[in-house]
């Protein structure tokens, strides 16, 4: 499903839309009277360029066309989708909505970013009434899934049907509210903690960054997952969520907050609460809840260790303070006995490692190797100093022998050798071990480059001459049963 | 760094602290009064053996030893570190905390998982009155890092400054809060949610789980990454946070939440704010920070999709919606030319499959090769119930030639040969390629398994039919350049 969208108001939210529009295969046509409009956008749609195609799986269509109109009816001529992300004043969006008549198809549906304004706000007095709902979305628009939708009375229900299938369509998550109220749902969630958090502020108890260190190294993790009731559902544990919310009665009542307005809880209050919960959640068990969100956080915090960021980077912090107490050395001047094979790896199997045939998945013994190639490449020298400087090794060939399986949880080693370091050339030699037992062998050839021109280079000599010591030791070795195979070959 | 913990009061949050501790080699000693104690806190553990070992990169230490003990003296005798969580009542938390006194050494950090109350309130009366601080974790509390530390002028600033090198020892971050105030800093910003959304609920504006659905597919993700502050901070893009600090004050007046006890926005707490947001953030520019922000998301989600949760869920059923239109076929009998190499992955390159070298990493080279694979097995009838009824196949060797490099967001195909489909046996044949270059090539040996057995066994009828039909007519192809070739070996 693709089409046509025009555009009113081409700033962050506007230009996010667009992003989303364009790189889901629809054409674009932007109106925004600002000088800098096309620059704003252009900068919104490189960043997209660079995160959402390889969010997913599977490519996107090709790009649509994107066009910046003179008018507003120029922009939104022909369109399926009109998205309007004016300035949060209701005059101005009253103006905007009212220059549509006349220049839009009877079906096309008029979207209205509006953080605060009710759909009926926004209806008022417009020939157009029946086609406008607030279509509210989240900063980065291209990324973030989220759509608040809500309609009036004046709203075919079908016609709000078919809007959230257009957005579902773009790979977003059509949130339908049912009742017309100020800031919608997420927004009036965010307002209670961002008043919250002023009072913090002005208060002297704590700096916008420890409230912030508060969220993200704690519940934030947990709400991008599950969200608040499902949370507290776990916390319930067997007892439920009806005694769960009970429990939770007597501390509404306590000064927890400067926000005192506190809904009575009362037994019906309770029931709903607890039904909801049950039709939202009912299908799994804590336990399972309890397993399932484990193994997002993991995955989760995992993710930003790549990024060195946040509870990924005091994990990495953590790792690095205990990589020599696990039998890690960063130099080769470090090993007690250089002729045995290296210990480059120690580790444990995580969560996010494992496949639907239940054991650790092809893709992560490669995974493993390289990080045990990373290590070694730091104890001869290539460590991120000298990468910075412009030097590294590239891995050209790779043969792995799968020979055994193995579970989450695991502890894993890897032992290396060097076959051959001379040169241009970093032949290694990986053997993977789970309490004694041979898992998988990997054979790596890799090269020195310039990081500049991208070419074969040779190292710089402190490198070549660690590299060549390691391998005179290894020399003595016998050579690994299987080095040099290929797929398939007799053994 | 390990040590003696005792844990005093053993349910969620106590065996939370509990596993953290003993996965990190402390030993353990608990006392629970409840005869559930043991079993309760068997099953977090279990819950921690199987996500905490992996979550980091380099091995944990051997795990401590962990005793239940008859008394609270027995159990807290030689602790270098007690940490009570009984239930939330101050005259428990008082008489527990009274009975240490005689029973642990000058040194042992006394901490208090409570939620609510503050540490002199904790130490009113105590002996102990200067080894009490408030240690507040947040569960699962052998994951989530985050431990509101508070102290009051009873405690040594050392002390304080020493428990925190103690958590951070165990991968946890503390975060020490200057000033004492009821329940600390991130339940005040729960407690502010909890309020509004009981509310929601209560005026049938959403259930449980449309706010929910509002947290995780929204604000939810961006606060795992970064705070409440520095996720304004880029709202506030180029004009900076004062101007947009400046903004947000009309908003506090208007009726978004029940909850309308505001802070006067002064210009000194406009100041306050962006000075402190600058000393958070600054280091970056806002440029930056959405890129950051960006590759976090990315991440995140691509973590949640490998557990189709969520954000992810949502993305997989998306990727599933467009394969078809990406040129994707589920089965061998809807290919239009069974005798052309088959399409088995189109995709683009994600953030995160980039490494320290700027290109995609080796390992997701094998991991795009082994979607490549899944999507084949697939085509010839090995799809999601075939392997829940037993049958699957396992890689048992892979050869990989990294031909040429391949950017962040750049489209990939893969192209796939069967040049063995017989008996258990599938041996395929991937070409990676980018805008017509040829990345890499990927052989692979897969055996079929009986997965209650996990030995190789013949593939079902169906399945077997199918894989050879399709060798049959990737026969007429000529041998690849480069099959069967082992590492090193000359071209």
């Amino acid at each position: 499903m693709s089409g046509k969208a025009a555009i009113v108001g081409g700033g962050v939210i506007g230009g996010g839309w667009a992003a989303r529009f364009l790189l889901n295969g629809w054409d674009v046509a932007v109106f925004d009277p600002d000088p800098q409009a096309e620059r704003k956008l252009g900068e919104v749609l490189e960043n997209a360029r660079r995160s959402l195609p390889g969010l997913g799986d599977v490519a996107l269509p090709s790009e649509g066309q994107l066009r910046f109109c003179a008018s507003l009816a120029e922009a939104v001529d022909g369109a399926d989708w009109v998205q309007e992300s004016v300035p949060e004043r209701l005059e101005l969006k009253h103006r905007v909505l009212a220059e549509l008549a006349g220049h839009v198809r009877a079906d096309t549906v008029i979207g209205s970013s509006t953080s605060g304004f009710k759909p009926s706000e926004l209806q008022e007095g417009q020939a157009l009434a029946g086609q406008i709902v607030v279509a509210h979305p989240f900063n980065p628009v291209y990324l973030l899934p989220l759509v608040e939708i809500v309609g009036s009375p004046a709203n075919d229900p079908a016609f709000i049907e078919d809007a959230c299938a257009r957005l579902t369509a773009l790979g977003m998550k059509p949130l339908h509210i049912r009742a017309e109220i100020d800031a919608h749902i997420a927004d009036r969630l965010l307002e209670a903690v961002w008043r919250e958090a002023l009072w913090l502020v002005r208060d002297g108890i704590a700096t916008t960054e420890e409230i912030d260190d508060a969220i993200r190294f704690g519940f934030g993790l947990r709400w991008a997952q599950m969200g608040l009731f499902e949370t507290y559902r776990i916390a319930g544990g067997e007892a439920g969520m009806r005694h769960f919310i009970s429990q939770f009665g007597p501390c509404l009542q306590w000064p927890w907050t400067k926000l005192m307005d506190v809904p009575e809880l009362t037994d019906d209050l309770i029931e709903r609460i607890a039904g909801q919960s049950d039709a939202q959640s009912g299908t799994h068990s804590i336990r399972e809840l309890e397993r399932i969100r484990d193994g997002n956080l993991v995955g989760m915090m995992r993710a930003l260790a790549l990024n060195d960021w946040g509870a990924g980077a005091l994990q990495n912090a953590h790792d690095a303070a205990r990589a020599q107490a696990a039998g890690l050395v960063d130099h080769v001047g470090a090993l007690s006995d250089p002729s045995l094979p290296v210990l480059t790896l120690t580790r444990a199997v995580p969560l996010d490692w494992i496949d639907y045939n239940g054991h650790m998945t092809e893709a992560r013994y490669l995974d493993a190797f390289a990080q045990a190639t990373d290590r070694l490449m730091r104890m001869v020298g290539c460590d991120d100093s000298y990468i910075a400087e412009g030097g590294s090794f590239f891995t050209v060939e790779t043969h792995i022998r799968h020979l055994d399986e193995v579970r989450a949880g695991a502890p894993i080693t890897v032992h290396t050798r060097v076959l051959e370091g001379a040169g241009k050339k970093m032949h290694l030699w990986h053997e993977m071990q789970s309490d004694g037992r041979l898992l998988a062998t990997g054979e790596h050839m890799l090269l020195h480059v310039d990081l500049a021109t991208r070419r074969a280079s040779p190292p710089a000599p402190q490198v070549a001459g660690a590299l060549e010591r390691l391998a005179a030791a290894h020399a003595a070795l016998p050579l690994p049963e299987g080095a040099g195979r290929g797929v398939g070959a007799p053994r």
